[in-house]
């Protein structure tokens, strides 16, 4: 809102139809709800397409519940990410209609209209499930059908290419991969869509949790590879939300 | 053309419109021509919607002239990154109507026809400039309307919030800067477009080459942010070419 | 007292107001109290200005007990940083007067004067708060009048830009940040106080425990900007009070 | 100039003394000059205090002689850091009255009043004083009145006492040191002013081009050291100026 | 099963003895099978020499129970590598012949033939065990005759010394080794067979979890060692497995 | 020979056949020539099949010659890697009958019989040629037929694919690839041969010359990799020429 | 004994007094106890001084009880480190006069004669109490007088110059020290001792676990300090029985 | 002289025999010369029993002379490392009977008298010598009969084994070593001397100049290792020589 409608606060002020004060006070009030510690994004919606999402690890069983009711009271629905059984029943005890995943640790209320975007979901191994599903979640949140294809890594290179006829038809693909990382490059090279690859944590040794997949990533010899920060599936979803609406 | 065709191919084979051998042949011979140490992919445009760039560092000038010539015999047009003056002078002697930027280090012929998507290009510094040119020039190759927002880093935050409306006509963003890395997460908070964070190796001390920058774009805040690898102006135009396309 | 009186304990010495042995002893005595593994610095305050804090983790409760009841006989006063609650009911048992914050993880007895400073604490999230906390717990202890700002990261820069005034009116600005730690470069660049930056080891991925967001503020393109520790709180706090001194 | 002239602009606005197309423009026009590919910032010198600096390395000489005139015109004043002696002689040909000093590498036009404060620099040895010259020179030219004491690293730490009295009399204190980095800690558990120290790349081996002492500086058992980027002695200058206008 | 087969496939289409549903559908489904968030790559023992070995960990007992169950009844044999006593207990009870390891922590049902070659496993010292076991019982699995020389490390160089002659009877050797990981240096040296080096994450501090003795073998002085990942003992065997089958 | 022959050393000494001062001399002076500043390994071949191979970077002229020289006269060959055209020409005038590969940077004088083993040697790029044929001319050295093909990284997988019956002839296979160091994963996975993957020091960014490629090939999804040093392609050929004589 | 018996032993052969088959067995008997998994080094006080220590941590109670057992019995003094209190309970019931510290977590039986060296241990704070005291045990197992000066870091130089004169007196100095790890350097430029500097996992955020003062360590600007391993105690201990024995 | 001086300082106060303003003269004058930037510290031969060593790299030539004539005076020797061989030119041209060695790259005047200790110096292979050559060089400087054992690494440990009597000899050891490092690891396992490790530079790839053998040699599985900085072989040997005065 802030630099969009500057001109036309400026010409309401200017025309009289708004106060000196007003004007200060809407540009201060509008865009956040401040909760003491905590200040609400309610406007991140207009200004970059999709609400604020809440991540509930580390906070306080109050402070967490305080901010939920406000942005469902605001929004009429919110998105909750790294949620936790407990955090789950508690919320859930609060809202009507909530929903919850515990693969995917992802709690939501409402959620956007389905839109006729197709996200693709990859993962390499089962065990990038956690990530990949979180990805899905919020994907499918934010309006996306969704399509799964799940341990297709390149280690047996024929299971994904046996499934391309498929995986061509969405719109955005998101592929979760740990250890080697290299799944996203080979995708990369066989369809046209772009491809969000996310590094997962799974692997052991001199994986380093993450940072070996992150930079295999980073240098995928195919171009069109966008990554995001490791086992990080909501803002890979978010990034996909972005990227069909643009 | 490998999955896609694979049944009009064995239904060839099966009608008889084709010869076993001449199957086998085709597989064999169609996606890429063999120029010895190098494999042209010439269909990669058709798999993944851009043609091969060609990366001219560290290639002799022989290998690198043979490499050109049979891109353009194939396709008509080639895009070039990281020229020389001394290789580009080479290369627009024997190909008639050949473009060279000496800032973005980039040699073409030909190029995509104009699409109706602006790409916008946004900088933290001077000093990111060659890195964000490089962006600008593939991405107006591969068809974009191509908007300049230079300079517009966090040290000076009024410097971006002016041009903002402007900013937000585009339908990708690229968003290169070095040092601390932080434009990317402010721009993302603020528009709706995806923003494609280049870190680049501007900087010195504790930047190291550019990782402080990278690490900055993967934790970014706000979410929406593809990151690509440092100093990759190519890959993040190729990146926004894929967006636009889906 | 080391250099300073040196010349005055070379005079009494020399005018026969100070036997050798004595001069001797009180070189060796005065500074700190020795506790068996632990050597209180007494007279930091009056080298550095500010008395030794003690830091509680991975100290056993009696010398933690011996090393706070020695200060507070010498001092009046006494500041312990990263005290848990079993450790804070341990020590207010044996001491009137005590204050203990279980968020900033604080326990204090008495405390310097009210100055006429202003310590304004901004924090880029709410899961820095434990961190920022620590920070104004301390800085107010040292005598500072505390505002707080929290919540105000970049990914929503207006909830920041509208408190900029009264942002304006601290003399000296500690801002906590993790993730990408861009918070400090955008706040530097908008106001005239020195800024400390404090890395959080708030994140996930590669964060990498705060290493992201300390490479961030190590970066930050508005100069002004003063680093100090991961998660040091306490070390901001401490500085404040140095610059504010100065 | 933004958020406080807010509230006037829009009061002028309001009663008229300022037509709305005048006020856009204003808003869009004021804060930075544009050449193209640079911005400059010339009201930072409002916002925080000192304007900005110009950072030679990497610009064109066209550039970076139409940025220094630009800010001459504007503010009669310009200081620039890493400057060649190439640079700095294309400089002061097109300039009167300039400085330049080829070991801070630091060329400058006017400068600020000399204040009342004394800025005390210290470095471990000498292969740092490019790096606390860099800083002293910056310093002087903030108005500064810089004390030096090179080379009085811990290895031979009489040095230092010999000079406490002197180094006491500063009251903002920047110390450069390479290798270990150990005397900013050193100096700070002995003095009450706030210690700004500056890790410098030199060493070899395992220093690892300044790291080494950059993580002996963030770890500094004293309090109030105040961190910045290796090499940045123009950082710690201006940081050592905001200190003693706070 | 993919390329080799692809001309008898085409072969069988063109001569009618298939149909084309039939060559698609056998395309797709023979090379595995299709477990939901697994996709078992049954096939792997005809492309690669070995079946897919089985990481129980991360894995939910019904996931791995099915896996399991799918894979005895495919090849009559499995490998499971990281499995906890729970797991084995479980796995055990539904399956006859099983054999489960606990240091190594291996459980298996079936194995290869007894082959004609000798793997010789090293280790460094006592605490390499866990590794070194696994890679000797993976080994067996696989048909090899297994020699175990264990804490040798070059400490006391002549606990390896006087094992040399039966060192030298191992047609691969697997060199388990943490802390300074330079055994493998040693025994390439002094053996014409193949060395495997496995470094494993035994030692402390500055060891780095791996992180020194994976270096120390990437730089063995003499030539003719292969690095695997870290604890990767599995990994080991499996390439020892591959070397004698070559 | 030490351990092998002690036994018969022992025996000789027994049965007076061999002096006390004889055979400790032979002790010290059979196995290897010393040169002063070198002690030429020549009993290596014995021990380990293969000749130590002489690394001519960063030798002297003369030390180089005389090296090369005492090679020759005691085993009739010598490989040496790394060798600049100048040194080169240098021991070309010494030699007769001397082999010089300027991609490869190999001088030889003799070689190994040929032997009847096929090494198979891949590149991911045209980049990595250098290192690829450092690995494909030390191992034609050491008698094996190599059969070359280069640029079939995993970008354009089908170049691979095309190419998997004439790879699958080889008996152990070389991979070299930078950037991503994707490709080892995915050939390890369609072919039973054993895979040395050579990272190579090919890309920009955060390839970190050569680093992510290492840390995906030692996280590689496929079992049966071996990983050998950046760049080293050397020692790639002599790991394999060990285990095609296991 | 390995090589200084040698002569010794072939003289033996020669002249009929030890036969072939006694002198091969001893050659292979003498220098360790082979307990199965783990290969006692009995003779390495022989060769090296100092007889093997025992590392418990991760060995199971039966394989060390075993082990300690074994070496009392050769030796009749044993050394154990970072024993657990469970440890030290189970093996003080199997051996008489034995000796536990749970600061140091030290168990030992008997000890080497007292020598007439000074040991001198310094710690920077309380903190680095664990890992000098198992300096300071051990030294005194192995014969030193040991005198502690702990808490005398740089942030308060006082405490450290008071007590030079004692600290003087030692002949070998160990330096234990986290977070900045200055205090070595500070140490040996006041003294003519060796100075053995072991670096703490102490501190927190960019201390990294040690490696901030391990580096600091290994920069020390004064010549003369050695650097071991981070926390390890015992090493620097026998480094400092090893220096005062030459 | 500081602290044990005091004392007599102070009672020749007391008595009268020295003022007070000689008194405090004294102190400030007595330990260093003043040359401006640099401040030599005469007196640490004293406190540290070896002369402050000039290191060349970095100063100019103006600097360099002024500090080694000013050493010269007062000592009437001064070694001085890292010197090119125009800056050896330079200085030998001023001072007679100077000694200039460019392997090392070591220039000195005069030298200690000799001592009756041995310095046995080691490398594993001839690209260590110029490390080597500088504790050499270095070590004979400071008094030592110097013992040479170059290209013993450990890939052909005979090399080592063979000389093993005459290592013995002496009483420290410095043990230079590169790529792998794992040398003093095995020579601290054979003698009884202490061991003082120095990681060279040598080596390409994950060496990462010096890095894997620092990290090796801290890891040493024998204990008795002191570790130096990488290259470093002039602190190595002033090691050495504290070691063998203490």
């Amino acid at each position: 809102m802030r630099e969009d409608g500057l001109r036309e606060l400026l010409a309401a002020v200017a025309e009289g139809e708004l106060s000196l004060d007003a004007a200060c006070e809407r540009l201060r009030e509008l865009p956040y709800a401040d909760l003491g510690s905590a200040k609400l994004d309610l406007h991140r919606e207009l200004r970059s397409g999709a609400p604020e999402a809440i991540f509930a690890r580390g906070k306080s069983d109050r402070d967490l519940a305080a901010i939920v009711a406000r942005m469902i009271d605001d929004a009429g629905r919110v998105l909750v990410t790294r949620v936790t059984p407990e955090q789950a029943t508690l919320l859930s005890a609060r809202h009507q209609g909530a929903d919850y995943d515990d693969v995917a640790r992802v709690w939501s209320v409402g959620r956007f209209d389905a839109g006729d975007w197709c996200l693709g979901l990859l993962s390499a191994g089962t065990a990038d499930l956690p990530v990949a599903e979180e990805a899905a979640v919020c994907g499918a949140w934010l309006g996306a059908k969704v399509d799964r294809h799940y341990d297709v890594g390149i280690a047996g290179v024929h299971r994904l290419l046996d499934r391309l006829a498929e995986i061509r038809r969405a719109s955005v693909l998101i592929v979760a991969a740990g250890m080697d990382g290299a799944l996203p490059t080979l995708v990369a090279g066989l369809v046209a869509a772009p491809v969000i690859a996310v590094p997962t944590s799974v692997g052991y040794g001199a994986s380093f949790d993450g940072l070996a997949a992150l930079l295999t990533m980073l240098n995928a010899c195919s171009p069109g590879v966008a990554v995001v920060n490791i086992d990080n599936g909501y803002g890979a979803a978010s990034l996909a939300h972005r990227i069909q609406g643009c």
